[in-house]
C-alpha cells in the first residue's frame, strides 16, 4: 500500500510546501502575550487541516494556550494506535535585526543542499510536524482511510516549558490512550543519515529576582555601604560553576547516571565532527567546562546550567552611576537520568540562600520542570521506525542522544504508560531558536516519505 | 555691602524659584543622544542668564556637549578671582514609572521642612548651581557690580564622567586662571548644619562586553559544550569581591591611604545616624562588605565596586532557552587617595583576562577615569567659606568627606593649580539620580544667602 502514497508525496511536494508556508506565516510565539490571537489562529488552522482527513478534532482550552486533539479510528480491529504529538508554538524571533528576511514571511532560498525554507518555526516544530501531517494526508488521499488508529495532540506551549501539557495528559488520559507516541522534533545525524533519538535531557527553567535598596541609589554616596543587587546576583550566578565547568550546587550530581561503557563506545564510533559542530555555533573552541569529556558526552549525558538572560540597572548608551534596586536573571538547567527536578530545585534554592550576600534577597521562581528521558532500545516500535527509515534512506538509522528537552516523552511514559518514538529530521545547522532558522526541503520531503513508510510498518505490526 | 544683598535674596525668592524651574524644564540628559537639542538649549539658557549681569559669556564646542564660559572683571585691582563651576546636565529620569510627577515638570510639594522642588536635576546640579547664580544676580542688582573677579565654567558632561572637561581645562588653561574654584555639588550634614567637603572619591567607569558563539544558540543542543557569555560574564563579575566585600583585583588596594587616627576620631564624633542613612536607601541593614568599618569610613575613605547595569539574552516575559552570543555590563569603581586610575585599569584588565572562561572573550572599554581628591584643611578659602556658612546658619560648618566624584576638583588642582571649595547644600534624602529627586526650598534659600556671604568674605580677602 505504500508505493502509491510515496508517489503522491513526490508529486504533491509543492502543495505540501505551500501548506507548510501557510502555517509558518502565523506568528505563534507562545511566550509573549501579544501574540495570543496568533496562537489561536494556528490552532484553528491545524483543526481545519485535520477535519477533512476524517479526524474528529477540536480545540481544548487549558490555563495557557489551547491544545488541538483529534481522533481517527483507522481501519478498526486490532490496528496499532498511534499518538502523534507536535507543538504549534515557536520561539520569539528576536533579535529581529539579524534576520535576512521577515521571520514570519517564509522564504525559500538556495543552499548547498538545494532549497531551504527560512522562517521562525521552519523546522521547530512546524516543519517537523507538517511531515507526519502530510504523510497522513497522502495516505488518506490514496486510500481514503488511514492504516492505523490515530490520535493527534498538538500543544502551544512547548517553547515555554509545556506548562499545561501534564494537566492535559492527566485530564484526557483515557482519551489519549495509544500504543506508541510519535514525535518529530529531533535531529538526523547528517543530511543522508537518519536517526532515532533514545535519550533526551530534561529542563528546569527558573527566574531569579534580586532585590536590595528601596529605590535606585547614587553609587557615589552609597557604594560600599549597601548591597548592590547586580553585584549580589553576579556573585550567586558566578558561583554556579567551578573552573572545570562543574555545577557547584551541593548534591546536584548525586543522581546523575554515567553512560555505560557500551554507550560511550557507540558514541565514539559515530566519529562526531566536533569541529563542525562548533563551527555551526560560530566557534572554534568548546567551552562551558567538563573538558575531559567529549562534546557528545557533554550534551547527551551530562547536566548543564545556562543563564538565558540577565537584566538590571542602566543598560542604555553611556554611563549612569546607579545602584539599581533590583535585577533579575533567567537560569535553566538541562537534567539527565536520574535527576529529580524537585530535588534539584530544593538544592538550587538552598545554594541561592547560602550564597546571597547580606543586604539583598533573591527570590526563585520555577517556570517549568521536566525530567530527562531514556527510551528502551528494545522497543518494537523503535525497530519498526529503524526499518522505515532504512527503506527511505537506504542507510541504517543511528540511535542518538539529544541535549534538548521534549517534555511529552517523559510524561507519555509516566502518565499514558507508552514509549515515544523520536524520529526527527532537523540538521545541526538549522538554527533552531536562532535568527534565520531554516529547514532543508530535502529533509522535509524525505521526512514525509519516512513517516509514510512508518505508517506501513505500523500497519503490518 | 552684604545686608542689602541678603534682603534682595529674601524678597526675590519666588523669582529665583521661577528661574530654577525654567532650567529644570529643559531635559538636559547628557548620556542619551536623543536629548542633544535640550543640552544645547540648556547651555543657551545659561548664557542668556549670565550676559545681563555683565558677563562676557559664550558657548564653546567640545567633542561632546558644549561648555559655557563667562568672565566678569569684578572691581578690578587685586580682587580675588573666583572660578565658579557647575554642570547643567542631569541623569536619565528612568525608571519613569516610579516618579510621582513628570521628571521635567518641576513641581513644588509640601514636606516636613516646608516646600520642596521635585524634578530631575532639582538638586544635582541645577538646584545647586542656581544658588551661586542667584547670589551673583542679587549682588549685581544691588551694587551694579560684583565684589570679586568671576569666571564661570558650566559643563554638560558631569553625569557621564566629564569626558571633555580635562581637554577644556587644558585648552583654556590661561583663560580659566583664578585664585580658587567654587563648586556646589555636595551635601550638608543635616538641614541645619552646613558643611564643606574636603575629600571626594574618584570614579572609574567601564563597560565589559562578553562575546561567545557567532549567533544565539539553543541551550538544549549546545548547553555544556560552549561558553555561554552570560555565564562567563557572571563568573568574572561574581569574582570581583570576596565574602567580606573586599575587591579581589590583585594590587587594587596597593596605593589606598588609610585615614589618620585624627580623621577617624573626627568622623566618630559626628555620630552619624547609620540607621537613618540606610533608611534613606530603603534599607535596614548595610551590605557591600567591609563590615568591620563604619559606613562613613566605607563611603568616604574606601574604594568600592558597583555593577551599574547588565543586559544579555532573553529578558522579556516568559522563557527562552537561549545561549546569547553576547552580553554586557557597566562596572564602576570609586577610587580613594592615592589610587591611580591608570594602574587600576591595568589591574582590572588583567583580572578580566585571568578570569574569563575558555571559549568567550571579554572586551573592556573605559568610559571615564578620574582620581580621588583631598583639599588641604589649611586653605584660607576654606576658612572664608566656614565663616560665611557660620554667619548664615549660626552654627559651625563641619568638614566632611564624600563618596561621590566631582572630576573638576582633581583637575582644577592638577591643571589650574588651584584648590576647590566644595560648598554644597543637598541632603541625604534628596534622591540624587533616583526617581522623585528633590531639593528643599529652605536649603535653596539659605544656600543663596551663604553664597552671598561667601562673596562678602572673599571681597574682604
Amino acid at each position: 500500500m505504500l508505493e502509491p502514497v510515496l508517489r503522491h508525496i513526490d508529486n504533491g511536494l509543492e502543495e505540501s510546501i505551500g501548506r507548510w508556508s501557510e502555517l509558518l506565516r502565523i506568528p505563534s510565539v507562545s511566550t509573549d502575550p501579544a501574540y495570543e490571537p496568533s496562537m489561536r489562529k494556528a490552532a484553528q488552522w491545524l483543526q481545519d487541516q485535520l477535519a477533512p482527513l476524517g479526524f474528529n478534532v477540536d480545540i481544548r482550552e487549558t490555563e495557557g494556550h489551547p491544545v488541538v486533539i483529534g481522533h481517527h479510528p483507522g481501519p478498526g480491529g486490532d490496528a496499532t494506535h498511534v499518538l502523534y504529538y507536535g507543538h504549534y508554538d515557536v520561539q520569539p524571533p528576536d533579535p529581529l535585526e539579524e534576520w535576512d528576511n521577515e521571520p514570519f514571511e517564509p522564504t525559500l532560498v538556495d543552499g548547498p543542499h538545494g532549497r531551504r525554507m527560512v522562517a521562525r518555526g521552519a523546522v521547530d516544530d512546524k516543519g517537523q510536524l507538517m511531515m507526519w501531517f502530510e504523510a497522513l494526508r497522502a495516505w488518506h488521499a490514496e486510500h481514503g482511510d488511514l492504516p492505523v488508529a490515530v490520535t493527534v495532540l498538538l500543544e502551544g506551549e512547548e517553547e515555554v516549558g509545556s506548562r499545561n501539557l501534564r494537566p492535559v495528559l492527566e485530564r484526557y488520559r483515557d482519551e489519549l490512550a495509544a500504543d506508541v507516541c510519535v514525535v518529530s522534533d529531533t535531529a538526523m545525524w547528517d543530511i543522508d543519515t537518519p536517526a532515532l533519538t533514545y535519550t533526551l535531557r530534561g529542563l528546569l527553567y527558573t527566574e531569579l529576582t534580586c532585590r536590595g535598596p528601596g529605590h535606585d541609589l547614587h553609587s557615589g554616596f552609597y557604594g560600599g555601604a549597601v548591597c548592590n543587587p547586580l553585584n549580589a546576583l553576579s556573585r550567586v550566578l558566578g558561583a554556579l560553576q567551578d573552573d572545570s565547568g562543574r555545577i557547584r550546587i551541593p548534591g546536584f550530581y548525586d543522581d546523575v547516571v554515567e553512560p555505560s561503557e557500551e554507550e560511550l563506545s557507540d558514541w565514539r564510533s559515530l566519529n562526531m565532527d566536533e569541529e563542525g559542530f562548533l563551527a555551526s555555533a560560530g566557534l572554534s573552541t568548546s567551552g562551558g567546562g567538563e573538558t575531559d569529556r567529549s562534546l557528545l558526552e557533554r550534551t547527551w549525558s551530562r547536566p548543564s546550567c545556562d543563564i538565558n538572560g540577565i537584566i538590571g540597572g542602566f543598560t542604555g548608551a553611556g554611563a549612569k552611576t546607579v545602584i539599581p534596586r533590583e535585577a533579575s536573571a533567567k537560569v535553566s538547567f538541562r537534567l539527565v537520568p536520574d535527576q529529580d527536578p524537585e530535588r534539584v530545585i530544593e538544592a538550587f534554592r538552598q545554594f541561592i540562600d547560602d550564597n546571597t550576600p547580606a543586604g539583598c534577597t533573591i527570590d526563585l521562581r520555577i517556570d517549568s520542570a521536566a525530567p530527562a528521558i531514556r527510551i528502551p532500545t528494545t522497543s518494537p516500535y523503535l525497530r519498526a521506525a529503524k526499518k522505515a527509515l532504512g527503506s527511505v534512506y537506504d542507510r541504517e538509522a543511528l540511535l542518538l542522544g539529544c541535549g534538548g528537552s521534549i517534555p511529552i516523552a517523559a510524561w507519555a511514559r509516566d502518565i499514558l504508560g507508552i514509549d515515544t518514538l523520536l524520529m526527527g529530521f532537523s540538521l545541526a545547522d538549522d538554527g533552531m531558536h536562532s535568527p534565520n532558522e531554516k529547514f532543508e526541503v530535502t529533509c522535509f520531503h524525505r521526512g514525509i516519505r519516512a513517516h509514510a513508510a512508518l505508517l506501513e510498518e505500523l500497519r503490518q505490526q
